[in-house]
């Protein structure tokens, strides 16, 4: 199905610490690559954390991230997905943001994934913090409004910090889903916990039918009993997968702004990809990856995991569907 | 209930790396502040190690949790209890020990939680090593002696060390039955783990009636059942609550002197303290932990996490005391 | 000259890593505090790093340099300058700033340090980024101009970045300058080196004449002799003096955000501040102390030891003026 | 059974920080030491990584696990065993390897076992990458072939590597079956896991009866179940135990050079010792401890601890046959 | 002279922190690339550490020296050089090595370096261990012995290791004499320190005519006058410019493997690349940079801004070629 | 002079990496060994920090200090001396201290140092903090009064500590002057500075003769001159030797408890141990490495490298006596 030209070099002929990091050693194809349009699972980076309120660090993420990502090989464990011969995956570069403005930033990152949804390609994103998913989600949920299965310790749902900043990473997903982008009754949010400012975000979460799993409830029932939960929330329609990293424990991922204790092991952040078999992914991202918090990478290591079984999950979509 | 002067400042407002860190953003009221008498429950930092037989560090404790407490917010994410609303909690900053002298420092230690006791505050101490214990006991049990739930690796039930040492952080709490300061009868270990010296401490709890719940029969039971009979042993009584951070897993909490592999996980470590509700509870702690050997605060983070849990079943209590 | 009050507590007293964490544990006077008119030199923090174009961190400089600063002590090893006694000195806390809007940021700072002016207090800043200066500058030259003595690698002097941002931690100083604020033939700028992107900041100083001196320079002459010329430029007039902590070698202060190799040793970023002796400062900041990059914690030690330098100076000038 | 000579220095009598560092403090018997005769178990080190393809270091494991190992103390926790006394263990220092030459190394390392299976003595290495298991066999299963119970994420069952290189840590295995020092039928792999080059290694393990337990199996089964069966597979015939670092989640042991997401805890890592009871333990391994990339040492400290465990079952097996 | 395709991206335009890190953010041009032949300065990386007898690491090197050098900017700051723009640069990649077999790797080295040469390429590499030196000098030198200024604590002149290694980081350039790649005469080594094993290597330099100079002797002098002779030593043949990361101080270089404490400050370090003005470079080498020994990246950081002296210098003879 | 086994192994039979840590590869000689009145210099750990009155962490040097010491070779690189052939030197171990008694451990050094003193070996000790030298120059001096070369940011001559203690790191030179241990007139201490308490220290040197070189006038003279002086002050009297590993910058050596900012390099860390060539040595020490501080190890590398320098000197007066 997939050519040559976009296979990763393998570790057994090139050692795996060797070469120009791209994402799992794919190759580099920027949106003015002759090959660009024939890509079908697109890597992207966003290194941009303008919508920190507290430590910032994730515009260092999506580069810690390739340099985790060529650990990874050819064939999933478990599913024996091989993944690179399924679908053609490809590095599509960063999108550059504007340290200084916010608003131009976001209108750069969707000008350059509408080029990439425009192209017919899945993206998966290594972000940047957690407001990138909004400009994302502006591409992807472009002509109708999505589902969205989301991994993370926070809501995001707030309405505004200190006295009306409308756009951080506490409030991507009021925004879209006052931008109608999301669609709410089609949205779970999983692994929530931490202290709390107030509960704004979940009398918001209540009124619009936005189901939250409290981390609780995860550990109560089990990953399978609420992922099974998840999929039916998010159904059959195109659905957007995000992936806060600070969704996992701190302990496992402690290079992250905002860390909340008593969250999944690093088995459980696996396995609840495995669960989104099944679910039409239109996109996904993992975000809030810190190098500054965690300079020995073991976060990055993890979150490249993740998004390796995300992209099993979706390589097995495109497969079935080019049968 | 509390007043404006004794809520923490939001980092709505400030932000949360801005500030003189004291805990949770709380004022600080030292013992010859005006408001000292209104205080309902103080946290007060106990900077002392010398009861430290292998690796020091714990006086560096109370400076690192101060730091890792402005992450803390107003709100329990289960419960939904705002402890800063429900009490008035107040920073009663540090004790300060005599480093070359034990017996001073336990002297100093005691004649302040003196002060604190008679006004009628709730003592939540941040540690120091665990013979910080001790001297604080001496204050709180001054009338009859109180229960204790003991979150721990160790017993701390040594007769001494190295020949004729009494006065360690091994030996707080055979100290504390001997003063006729704890109840043995009303005192359960939990999470008893690590390769040992000998029985001699063991059969000290067994030979007073004190309950050992080692780690094996934690992780076969689960919190809940091992809680229950926790808070039935500790009865309806005045109780301590005593939590060693090397309790957790070193994994989890590297930043301690006297690790043992094998512990509960972060989350574990937060639900045995929701499970006090209901104790009666006249002090706690949080000792041991060592900022030099986790200099990157995680440690400390999930030390500050603990005390937040333990803060918010307190306030409960404050409370409900004062309808 | 100054009394009990206004002395840090001695680490005789009470042992140095006790206490909640004041700049040179000294009391925490905020404006609305009733000694607040009482003080002649401020130590205020500024957690700010919003001008900020490649890595950020300097939000959390602060705290570090506040944990720090308990390791200074009474007197100055060389010129035997008891700061304390020769002035009145405080904490008078952090400015809050909006991390969502530079705008307001700058009108905060400029209305917090105007109180401070106004009171009569000399401010000695812990930045925060570069950009910290120019609101600082805004209430210091409110009223005329003033000098600049600048230690840093790089000029600050560019006049925008990514297509007109025109307030990040490169451009503090065009902007003061256009503003009025500086006076260009009163301004030194010390240890500039490191790669540059074009010749935009130094034909911009050389048409206002502004003074570089090039590392190469400052290693050739020494540093008494650039600091004769540095004094001589600035004048008698009132001077501000900048300090980026990058102006020092990266080994030496790897914890800030735009390292440039090749700077001064640890002895001499001492002693340059010495050389301020009869500098009219009329006020003074630290900048780009960035914690994230140096968990260690020893570039805020060197920053902090370098504000006790620039401390003694003015407290000396305090004492002249007070005689 | 054990004279004092073979005792490991306590404690409380010579602080856990002081002395040279043997294993467990135990005395330093080289071969030709006079009391070399009477070790029953040896405790030796390989500092060796010849082998690594990718990320080296565990030729610095036996150093780093030797610091970790003077916090082991006399007894152990649960089964009471104290190993110090049912056996004469002793610290048989290092095979010093050739860093020039795999083949010389692996010579020099199997004359070195030669002599110490010769003098009777049961051996426990400290790695040293997983190569090291190979020559060690080959003393071991000199006479006849031997089974093995396997923890680790990787089969360690390649052919070759780089086009041809038969001795790598991915292949000892291969060799081993193929040089008939391990009887297939008895092997047993467990936590096997990560994503995978292709099926060459599991194609091999199937067409030769190695049962793989991979580490979704484990997940659900749980510890006992899953060793009950590896005490089944492994029989009553002699058995190699050895255990990779890297069978535990890298989160608990990141100081190694092929980490995998998703592994057991380190309770799990203990226990599976504790389920080693009842096997005829003929020689044991702890491989892959890399000190680089976990310089603060809890790698180490879990490997040591994992390494108590197994001496635990060891030398109840010796004090057994000696009654 | 260079036209746009071989710029660096600029960190005016898209953030320094983003895209895909080749070295200095140039393009990335493989020997298989249309524009190849065009390159007049090929920045290479030889991720290999074959030849390390003790601290492995330099193979991760190439990676962490391409991350540092995107904070490299467009002009050298003292000379005003612009080497992108007076010489097409590329990042031609890695080269392969086969971490099992040293000769195999030090044919693919040589072969990839032919082509290099051939196409009139000059190359400055990032190893590496300093083994590294001797296959690229079997291209650079093909033709005729060449002279060469190395930078180092060690003279790499030893025969042997470990009885009969000859192909070690410590021997290269013995080897490179008795290859007649090397003209002795021509050599001088700079920077000469640390403990020895014995006389050996001094011996051949004697009797070859090698000059070594040693750190005494260095900051006796300091940098103009040794440089001075350094120059007139490689006169006007064609020179090799080898330099190995621990001739800087240790302090200002953690991450290597053989470090030796009293060397040169960072300051030195650039000052003796500046002095390379006027030699005859055919080829440079900044070797032994060892990442896991250095996880905050300050030594490739140094190790970086060293290769951009370098590079400034052979650009400028480039320029003057083509003038 | 000195026969075979009390050579250390060298680094090309057995890696460095490789064997249990002793001090420089010595022989552990114990004072019950058969051979230990043979010794003609003892490497001696005294793992002691009683006396820190601020940041615990010397008791761990002596291990740490052995392990950087596998990295010293045969040879001094400038005198040419080989220090294991001019003179028997051996590990002599660590002396227990009593972590609980001040008093009891000082005895415990005392009675160990004096079978050193009494089989005639001279002492090279590493800390332990500087309260270590008060028990050793008990030994050492324990005939007639020494004169001291001291190395140290501070004086150590503080009359007590925290209202009367007597016995800390700040105070054993006052003790030994008082005790009649040091002859004042033939003390000097370099590298004096850092924010001072009080005059107190310096008025007691004052009073009693002893010459102190402040850090300015050390970087003014450098170090031929201060050390002729040095040189001079001590005479041809017995002379210990007290290098405190702050004197050095703690850029240089972070890893210690009292870091003091603008000391001396690491080159002139090494030359003020050459310049010892000729004093007449009775005994030397380093004190205050302070791992938890520093825990790459580099603290304790230079520590090391300034033992060699100092053993060097120690070996060439042996062997020049036994002509």
């Amino acid at each position: 199905m997939s050519d040559t030209f976009f296979h990763p070099i393998s570790g057994f002929e090139l050692p795996r610490f060797a070469g120009v990091p791209t994402f799992m050693r794919l190759p580099h194809v920027a949106p003015d690559h002759a090959r660009f349009g024939e890509v079908e699972i697109g890597l992207i980076g966003v290194p941009w954390d303008s919508g920190t309120t507290n430590r910032p660090g994730p515009r260092h993420g999506p580069r810690q991230l390739r340099d985790a990502s060529t650990m990874m090989r050819a064939q999933h464990a478990v599913s024996g997905m091989r993944p690179f011969e399924a679908a053609r995956c490809a590095d599509l570069g960063d999108v550059g943001p504007n340290p200084a403005d916010i608003q131009d930033s976001m209108a750069r990152i969707t000008a350059y994934y509408d080029k990439v949804i425009e192209a017919g390609i899945l993206p998966l994103t290594a972000g940047g913090d957690h407001l990138t998913s909004l400009p994302v989600l502006r591409s992807v949920a472009k002509k109708s409004p999505v589902g969205m299965i989301h991994f993370d310790s926070h809501t995001d749902l707030f309405h505004s910090y200190f006295g009306g900043m409308m756009y951080t990473h506490g409030t991507p997903f009021r925004r879209a889903v006052e931008e109608g982008l999301l669609d709410p009754k089609r949205v779970v949010q999983i692994g929530i916990r931490g202290t709390m400012y107030d509960e704004e975000d979940r009398d918001f979460a209540k009124a619009e039918g936005i189901r939250l799993i409290l981390i609780e409830e995860f550990h109560a029932r089990g990953v399978e009993d609420v992922m099974a939960e998840a999929r039916e929330i998010a159904g059959d329609g195109p659905t957007y997968v995000s992936y806060d990293i600070d969704f996992v424990d701190p302990t496992f991922a402690p290079g992250t702004g905002t860390p909340e204790v008593g969250g999944p092991n690093s088995y459980q952040a696996l396995q609840v990809c495995r669960a989104l078999e099944g679910v039409n992914i239109v996109g996904a991202d993992m975000v809030e990856v810190s190098p500054p918090f965690d300079m020995s990478g073991g976060t990055a290591f993890l979150g490249m995991s993740v998004m390796y079984e995300i992209l099993c999950v979706m390589a097995g979509q495109v497969a079935a569907r080019s049968k």
